[in-house]
């Protein structure tokens, strides 16, 4: 059982060695830069501990770990094609240091590639694909229904829910699935394990969108009040209009339509009234509910308690995390 | 062993009965228009055949079929955004009819459903994944190149026809392997299948490139003469640029370079050129020596005369196409 310090060492030099093709230059070159561009690895961190959680071995489960955050990868790399993003982790976007068409088929290849490594799964492969799969579709999914808020006017919270639930939580917890399935563990384990990755996935999503808004901007490595200027339907957005005033409620509208604004000025007006309406407090309080239904699965794992320290540690450096 | 025209039918209507999912309806409507729009479904009847070929049945066969189908239209969606085509089979295209943030995310759903079919594969399915997946990864590096062409203005014949192997050779190649394996063959009759693939292939890009400028516009099924508006580096400008006299290559890098022009009279002005050089001629030569060869592969075939008849009959259909 590793701890989560050498897993990640371990993971990313095996992540850079791997050797995807080389020519047509332009279209693996965009790959090992997204790749390489950096990131928390929590999704592969978790396919991993899991694995070792329920006594199963490193060996059998890289390549679904890498597969996984291969996939990850291309997400972003296509979502940010969509959202017209122009940075990434302080890097310029494939669309935008190569092109749009570089980015649509390098990302295209990403996902093949995704599969490949899922594919070399040494246990249980029918399962892993199976779980995979029914992902890959559902974050999909969750990309449209975020694409589609866009011009929504009334997302409910529900609505909102089930977005981040399939654009985010699933595939955090269907890492750990795969992990427990490649270590052969029971059909028992295997759901507390998802159930904990779901829960912590809409706590984590929930914790993004805090930080994007009221985050730290030098330990959060992006500027602040990204969703705010983007008119992001966040679970901010979503409370702030449900309990607004009349009056809020206008000032909230304004700057939802208002197409040639401040951005500074923008983003001071609504935090003024998310910190009026207490809607950062709502939203800490759900992601706490999801942080505590999370542990709860967890501590139904039927394994040895020291065997649960490495993970258990790992996704409580999460819900501290500021970044 | 069914004919062609039963396996046709009855493969189209498996395809037609399929259920991907419902919602978000702007994710799914796209993937079923793009699969409902038609084709002549040259890729799944080659499997279906190579499987009933070698004693496999249609049953064991129909999940990797249409698998192999749904891949086929995911580029075909994706490409047609990278070309900026309007128009697919006479019905305007996804990102034409929806948009191009639609187009790209059902693009990428529908790679995902193509591997989940291919993953129900119910014989020896880590081969059948390791020849899908290295087919598919071919086929970006295909695009890729056919994009870069666009851009370059010395492709040599050897380049081209590099191209037109990735791009669409090999997929028909896998096809029949794919078959082949899922029938559980020898691994000789899994390779000579596998080259009467890629030489069919090979033969039948040419000819689509042939019917391009020189089909009949009435029976091709779309207008005439799209390669040369777009100079695409097709084997016929390639071998006319290789054989043209001083004159004739200053007429083609004139009609190459001039943005504003009238389409008419730039097809006509190339065709005639075309002519003058013979260039179609050399291009049925080559045509007819990848089908020679794809034939000469399928003679070695290790099976009795009498169940070669209905892949036989249809390769040699695909022949005498003019459609």
């Amino acid at each position: 059982m590793q701890d989560s310090k050498t897993l990640i060492e371990r993971f990313n030099k095996d992540l850079s060695e791997l050797d995807f093709g080389k020519t047509p230059k332009n279209l693996y070159d965009p790959i090992y830069y997204s790749i390489n561009v950096g990131g928390k690895r929590i999704r592969p961190l978790l396919c991993l501990m899991a694995c070792e959680l329920f006594d199963g071995i490193y060996e059998d489960c890289i390549s679904a770990a890498l597969g996984i955050e291969i996939f990850h990868n291309f997400t972003l790399l296509h979502d940010d094609m969509m959202d017209k993003a122009l940075v990434r982790r302080g890097k310029p976007v494939v669309h935008v240091k190569w092109d749009e068409n570089i980015a649509l088929l390098s990302g295209d290849a990403m996902s093949v590639i995704a599969y490949k490594y899922i594919c070399k799964s040494k246990n249980n492969l029918r399962d892993i694909l199976e779980v995979f799969s029914k992902t890959a579709l559902e974050i999909c999914e969750g990309q449209q229904y975020d694409m589609n808020f866009e011009t929504t006017t009334n997302v409910s919270e529900e609505q909102y829910l089930k977005m981040i639930k399939l654009k985010t939580a699933v595939l955090l917890a269907a890492s750990l699935k795969i992990g427990a399935i490649t270590a052969n563990t029971t059909k028992k384990n295997t759901e507390y394990i998802s159930s904990f990755g779901e829960n912590l996935g809409m706590a984590f999503q929930l914790q993004d969108d805090l930080l994007d808004t009221f985050g730290n901007p030098e330990i959060f490595g992006k500027e602040i009040g990204g969703d705010i200027i983007a008119n992001k339907k966040t679970y901010l957005l979503i409370k702030a209009l449900e309990l607004a005033s009349k009056e809020q409620k206008q000032k909230l509208n304004y700057w939802l339509s208002n197409k040639d604004f401040n951005p500074k000025e923008k983003i001071e007006d609504i935090i003024y009234i998310y910190k009026e309406l207490n809607v950062h407090k709502h939203s800490e309080n759900l992601m706490n509910k999801y942080f505590e239904t999370a542990f709860d699965s967890f501590d139904k794992l039927e394994v040895a308690y020291s065997k649960k320290e490495v993970l258990y540690n790992y996704a409580h450096s999460l819900k501290q995390r500021d970044f």
